[in-house]
């Protein structure tokens, strides 16, 4: 009974990452959305944040459980019984990446596999940090992003400004 | 229940082939392992050849069938009655054909999941048409392919001689 | 006052293309679009076909002349007096290829300007080659060509069943 | 009448950027060169040294304005009446960021072309950041970038040893 | 004392060649250029000719000697003696064909080092099939081969005409 | 006599690494592995460290001899009296890193050949930034490097959380 651990920094999530999840959803008896708690960047959302948001755009998704992690993802895969991790990949240079951790992955952990889902023509162009970049600069990002998170996106930059 | 089918030509089948057809037979309850009967390239092996060697590399795996099929790979998933269609990845060139070809299968048979899995390291360079190019010239190709195969390679390549 | 040619083979001619002469149509004063008569490639349609289908598709835009061109590109497009080369791009694997023959046409014809187009999102995955290898195996492609197009097409394949 | 704006950081403006400047000159009625007040990396001149190069760099190009602008290119465009936005492209990595912005900037200002010019050959491998990191490090840089910004480049290194 | 082979199809040798054949020949104690007997591809010249040609091209070269191959490039490169094998690099794509040969001889021949060359800047859009391609449309390609060849292909074509 | 400059940041030494000097140690009658003093990213390891560990691993191979450096690399090289640079490529995005590099190297000193040796299978994956943030985990990266470097990985993250 496959169990699959989406894993992300998810800051925030997007249409894009919902569009994945749902697809991931409908393959795997359970899907984790696991929101990685320190990623090396600058964050926008505190981890609560990060959570609450997600937990919000998936909540049609009755087998999805969303949760926070530290540590290695395939350490965290093994603590909560997956054997597969989902990835979206939306350009070649995603491909290379995905394949150095997906390789690295498979020695630290050989039982857990990599599947990649390749994301849906009309938002391959849309990541978090284009899409905050665009948020910052007083562009308008509602049509990438549950309604929930524009809301949040909008009062993080009003903040940010006073 | 997720059913799955694995298209290819395999002519012949590789151990690459044979990982991925592994991987995928422990993520989903039936794996269908569909051999495309005249892909436009010219061809070592006859369908009947190619899906007797399948069936002898796969023989360990209970939830695999190999069938051969005609037309439309989304067509023949209906027909099979799969949701989801499973695809080795090996680089980035191969990224953009399947990208390519997810895009409009997802036009064309919106209920059909493209699921990728990466091609474990160490067999990332092994293809079909690059093997049958190395056997024709003389080299040992028996560390990539099952054992019946590098048989069978041997014999067609003798016959072309005489 | 920018004269542009955007040549191919447009075998046939596909929404995607539509869409790059629909947007270089409002670049340039003039636009040709420019149909190569004999590529080295199998054609499913003739040159007079070709032309005819674009002719029809693209009726809309006043700008525009549709022609057959034999010969380098650059010589055709310094007969007709363009200064400019327009191309669509839809991925890397595009992008080498282009930038081979831009730096190639920047040699033997320095006055003629490559200006690149990206394929409108929807559009980045349909190509004249994978059209037609979907209708001859009895897929729908009517969503990517004009209508024309696609009785034009489903008539050919008809044909050369018979 | 296209309008075209050249945006980028020229962090300082390089010859290859003078060679795409000349040739969108030649294409369209008016170039605006657009420089970014802020953008998300650590500068070397300030935005009024930019201009200022800039337009040294530039004086021989009637048609030609240089500007400095803040928020989202798109928004700016919009703002000085432009209908293009033209991109230089180097490399296949270039290629993906640009096709990403490409996308993303068509859904927020849908009457924008973006217009891409391929490196001259001889000039693909220049960039900004490279070039300060050559001067950095004692390296000559003179046939990269026009005279008057070798002079303020070694300057600012030699200002910042004190 | 390391022997370097450099195979190719060389039909016919281009100025690209000569390049990277040069910096070979500066690298290695000798350098063995080996022409492909039947690549899977048409011709324009004979062995004969290919060989003839690079003989010519190379005559500069001391320490470089010309000759025909058939088999596979490993086991040729052991009959001869040779360590390395050159390649020379153009572009991404041309990358991973070559990584792929890479690791299979590795595989096939541990003992043989594969060294990749850069093609020269103003030389990476130049391919012998590019050239080819623009010589038969009536173009001129003398800046891109030596002497002999650029008469040698108007030969051929002229020929091929009548 | 070909004397050649393995430059990194080698921060630490990777069995990659180790197998690419191996390789370059049995090409070249001299091998100098170069330790970049500052590269512009925060390091794990003092230059000092960086050299002690690289000497270690690579005290097998008599001709190899370490050294720091800082400035250009081409100038190091040129002081070494070197005429060879080696990298080694993992993938299509390492390549055109590199190949910018090397256009921009050739141009500043073009007497010093770039040789680029593909990465063994099996080590395509491994880089220091990659099992710098797996350690940091707990991640086990004794497998991707020497000895010495395992143990003075643990101990660094053991001295952090201190």
């Amino acid at each position: 009974m496959p169990v699959a651990v989406y894993p992300g920094s998810f800051d925030p999530v997007t249409k894009g990452h919902v569009d994945i999840a749902e697809r991931a959803a409908a393959l795997f008896d359970k899907l984790i959305v696991a929101v990685y708690v320190s990623p090396p960047k600058r964050l926008m959302f505190s981890v609560e944040e990060r959570v609450a948001l997600l937990k919000e755009a998936l909540s049609h998704l009755p087998n999805v459980r969303v949760e926070a992690f530290a540590g290695l993802t395939v350490d965290y895969a093994k603590k909560v019984k997956a054997n597969v991790l989902v990835r979206g990949l939306r350009m070649s240079s995603d491909f290379e990446r995905e394949f150095e951790m997906a390789q690295m992955n498979k020695r630290l952990a050989p039982d857990i596999e990599l599947v990649c889902l390749m994301t849906r023509s009309g938002y391959e162009f849309v990541s978090s940090s284009l899409l905050k970049e665009i948020c910052e600069l007083g562009g308008c990002i509602d049509e990438f992003v549950p309604e929930d998170v524009a809301v949040a996106m909008k009062e993080k930059f009003s903040q940010n400004k006073r």
